[in-house]
């Protein structure tokens, strides 16, 4: 137990380092209510945003980025395009990106699609518990669901679990009111895209990153009023960061 | 006068903790510039926001919502179709939806639209002055509006005024920061679409949605420093909004 | 040298003094990522805001405004058809604007839209170093780019600077907290756009504006605890900005 944590910890600090040093560019198709606080959150770890998800640009921007997110937040013809551009230029520029197949268990046409860019190679998805059995099935485990896709699968909640079917690792920190403002998972998403370009291993990546927003949250937690004041404060404590908080404060058990 | 801040301030404490039990779906139509505000506001309150104007989505997102939001903020062709399905998925499933018709002094082609969501049965329509004289007629009272309109009529401003065709209120509280920040009218609507999902009484929903709202930017005014502070106070405040709180500070009279 | 600071600072608080007591309408084409915190910074320092991007109505808004942003941040079919409505509209209501071509330094479509509405008589154009490299040349100077556009050029990063082909400033001021937030400079041409509302001298008014902004953000960074807690600082410092703060703190070179 004290291990995993320590591992992760030690991982996601170093990882969070790299971020920093290398400034990498994560292109991000995601819907209009995260955007702004994806981009800040994105800036806070140290990458570089970009926002376009325009037909004729998004695939330039795609292979120019070090990783894409590919949120589905925001869902309709238009978008599904320049989703499969960008999925496309990521393919053949070898960038790893993140699918986070929101709100899919609320709409059939959304979730048809999820399964299609699943089958497109992403490095790692993030979703919630209904957004997972909705895409693999009412009984289907986080381990299961990365053998089905071939991707490190993250389902997020007051604790995230991550599996790559091979290992898993679950992550106990956090803190409630990142249930209490909006786009925390697409935020976190977006983070873990960002640390996927610094490594070439996308299971510790997805951990190395959900545990940096988890314990950055407590931080906050710790000093914000409510969940207005939670948001600055969630992103002055990623950007603040440090290697002491993170072995501190880490609960990752196996 | 005593009567009527008392009784309006009792019902906002109740229907406050009635949207933090029952944590409601609110679909909200609304525009790019409010949406991440809303978001964060209908969560402080304890409801559900969800944002989607696909037009493959949208009715089926607002039949499994408890209440709609329209806001006619972005107005392009497809966000219209998409108004008129979410319009249509709320009356066939009685689900209530509140109107907000922004800047429709500014633009005819917006206030033709707006007058036919008004035709299709909003539990309630909140608006400004300039709003209020575009579509009703420059002397209509907000009264005369209700009796027109068959919806719940609130105009807020430095004073909000509400009424159904039968009752009226006053509600004098707020600050002045609020018409400092983006989005604070576009949020109060969506807070009584929250409102309206809990209770039948429209006039009353609508009533107590701003009398909480007013009153929490009172609390937020009390510790800003400016209008960049306001926005997490405002968020903060609402969240920790009490009945003690909406008691001692309102200012309603009949 | 003094001499160009004091000189700005006074030119930068009468400006501000304008935009307060006018409050003009500033009608703004920007990006998703950018348009809540654009409208905050607007209506911060006194200006109204308003954001609608659909063709049937943006030539109705923009005869209405007293100055417009034009920033390329969201780039497709609909927005390109909007943004040139909304430059024919400025153009024949001889209403000020401000072109602010982000990224396109990232995609060869954007930089041909860009250098065609610089064809269309932008009163300013706001930009960083790389996208004055792809617009004007590798080798071309602010200068230079202003006399080969007839616009004002502010090339902005941790110094600014601006020129009119006559004329010529570098302000000093800013904080490193600006790079690490998102759309800081897709406000600060917003915030151009205000000042050009309340005078007939571009060359002053861009510089002015950046000014105000740059103070503003050294304020903010005083009292800031990270990206996250800068935000609302400096919107509310930009509120609260005086001239004795602008005096003071200038740090403007010819």
């Amino acid at each position: 137990m004290l291990q995993a944590a320590e591992s992760t910890a030690t991982t996601a600090a170093a990882l969070l380092a790299s971020v920093r040093a290398r400034q990498p560019r994560v292109h991000c198709i995601t819907n209009t209510v995260a955007a702004p606080f994806t981009a800040n959150v994105l800036l806070a770890a140290g990458a570089v945003p970009s926002m376009t998800v325009s037909i004729e640009e998004v695939g330039a921007f795609v292979a120019r980025a070090d990783a894409a997110l590919i949120n589905l937040g925001t869902f309709d013809a238009d978008r599904r395009a320049a989703t499969l551009r960008a999925v496309d230029a990521a393919a053949s520029h070898r960038r790893p990106f993140v699918l986070d197949p929101v709100f899919v268990d609320r709409s059939p046409p959304r979730a048809a699609f999820a399964r299609e860019v699943v089958g497109l190679g992403p490095a790692a998805v993030r979703l919630n518990a209904p957004e997972l059995a909705t895409l693999f099935g009412e009984d289907e485990t986080p381990a299961g669901a990365a053998r089905i896709s071939g991707a490190v699968v993250a389902v997020t909640g007051p604790i995230d679990v991550v599996a790559d079917g091979r290992r898993g690792v679950r992550v106990a920190n956090g803190h409630p009111l990142m249930a209490k403002i909006t786009a925390t998972g697409c935020a976190a998403g977006a983070l873990v895209a960002a640390f996927l370009s610094v490594t070439d291993d996308a299971f510790e990546a997805t951990a190395a990153a959900l545990l940096a927003w988890s314990v950055a949250a407590e931080v906050a937690g710790d000093v914000a009023r409510g969940p207005g004041s939670f948001v600055p404060a969630l992103i002055d404590a990623l950007h603040a960061l440090d290697t002491a908080t993170l072995l501190q404060r880490a609960r990752v058990s196996a």
